[in-house]
């Protein structure tokens, strides 16, 4: 659906991604982590387990942080959440992922104002050596780190999605050349629960590049764009070279899943206040769960930022548009 | 099946449980673990959520060690395992679990050189604060902590389940006046995952109060006998005043779920070896996944112990016998 919108209101300028191999991955994600996410679904079956990889137990708290090596006990170790299972295509669909966040960095590193990668799976639940939340590689994180290898100085990334970008935290938490900030529902009443408070700021060098922004249930627009708001002005203060957006749009008050109140008409203006930043921006796409409104949500951020700047779309796979 | 054969051999030996109350519980578990326990199923039902309460998302490593308010974030909080979920019945079945554990407690406390508890739920993957294995409250760790607080000097628990028993590693682990030793298979290749190494060995107080023998898989009864008879040396140097024995059979060649090869009658030499040790015992059973064998291997232990010393069997519900 976001296809189909994007194809009609800008023609032409949907591309298929380029393949950025494992070396952005691997700058990442912990090298353990990524033989897990590779080899899961032939462990899972040579294991005599049927059906698809899920974790049923896992490293609760006072546990040691030993790692097993039964696959069973993996799949809790590098699991945050029963949600997310893997199987045969599992890790293709993650690395094809990837390739339209980088695609659209490259766009804009090209010297397009904006671009925007159609990401599937998502990527902002998955932390260094932790997949969950349906994410398993980071694209947003992938994508930061690959323009800080690029050259850009300084990398903003701003996560509007509903749930807390808690991956992209763990990545970058001790790191002051990437800000992170989130506007999220409060995680003690809601997925991931566990992570996004507001009083967790960053550590080592990375005191103060994390920023928290936590609402409770039926949060509207205004309270959220306020924040939105200010969460810009520190990511102008931080000087950063590029901004990077986790864009869910789960915050639509019809998500099944999700407890705000974002209009459609909100999400226009969201891009737009987004453009004022004024700085070169990758989109990367997140979570939204209410499918049938999810192209209009999607483009209408995209329209609103172009009603203030160009921008052109890419990292899309046509093949996706059937 | 455990109390037709206990009543076929010990006529007139088995009796209901006597009603604790909570203090013994309280002495135990997390305040707010409890109030956990026993509002979990009115809390699940009024969300909204629909079918029996299992956790979904879990404090996953780096987490922050806040508990969430919602009931669903609230069930990865306390839990370990998705094997194990709330409904209805579960707090009462798990009180009524711990009266048995206690009154067989009593019997040997009364005099009794040893008495079995026949506790559903059992109790040893149940920590301070955390429920999970199928076990909500720790029936042994219970048991170990009133004994203390009725005069028993030294108490030490030796778990013979297949499994790690986590939950009563974790109560008395910073403790020098409860002795823990655990045989079972290692935790790198089965439940619990995370917690049960060798060299978990307890902290502060506790350090040296706290034994695990781990073996891998197809272990036979010779090396686990070695480890029985080394790890009652131990409780022995200790000066143990009670021994209370986390009574598992899941050890047997033909458990389902478990990896040792322990034959029908190893268990009956179990018992002997044992009662050998010459102290005050409880039993109370944790887990056994071959049921139509269940009867027969628990039941061996028992009788040989009871061949190198008396025994009655105490804190039997015998309406379970219909």
């Amino acid at each position: 659906m976001i296809l189909d919108r994007m194809g009609q209101l800008y023609p032409g300028t949907v591309s298929e991604p380029d393949d950025f191999g494992m070396a952005p991955v691997e700058a990442v994600h912990d090298p353990a982590y990524l033989d897990f996410l590779r080899t899961c679904w032939d462990d899972w079956q040579a294991s005599g387990r049927t059906g698809d990889a899920v974790p049923v137990c896992w490293p609760a708290r006072r546990s040691s942080d030993k790692a097993p090596t039964d696959i069973g006990g993996k799949m809790g170790y590098y699991g945050i959440a029963i949600d997310t299972s893997i199987d045969q295509g599992t890790w293709e669909a993650a690395l094809s992922s990837k390739d339209a966040a980088l695609s659209a960095l490259r766009a804009v590193l090209g010297g397009e104002r904006a671009a925007f990668g159609l990401c599937r799976p998502p990527g902002h639940h998955a932390a260094r050596d932790q997949f969950g939340g349906y994410c398993f590689l980071n694209n947003a994180a992938i994508a930061a780190q690959y323009a800080r290898d690029q050259g850009v100085g300084k990398v903003a990334i701003f996560d509007v999605d509903f749930h807390h970008g808690n991956g992209t935290q763990d990545i970058f938490y001790a790191r002051d050349d990437v800000l992170f900030l989130s506007i999220h529902g409060d995680p003690k009443l809601v997925f991931p629960y566990f992570i996004g408070h507001e009083d967790e700021i960053g550590e080592g060098a990375g005191v103060g590049f994390n920023r928290n922004y936590v609402f409770p249930r039926d949060t509207a627009y205004g309270p959220w764009r306020d924040a939105l708001v200010a969460g810009l002005s520190r990511v102008r203060d931080f000087g950063a070279d590029l901004l990077i957006v986790s864009l869910g749009v789960d915050t639509f008050e019809q998500d099944p899943i999700s407890f705000f109140r974002l209009h459609s008409e909100d999400f226009t203006d969201m891009g737009r206040v987004i453009a004022w930043a004024g700085l070169p921006t990758v989109f990367v796409l997140e979570g939204g769960y209410a499918v049938a409104d999810i192209g209009v949500n999607v483009v209408n951020v995209l329209t609103g930022f172009e009603s203030a700047a160009e921008m052109t779309a890419h990292g899309l796979d046509v093949r996706d548009r059937a």
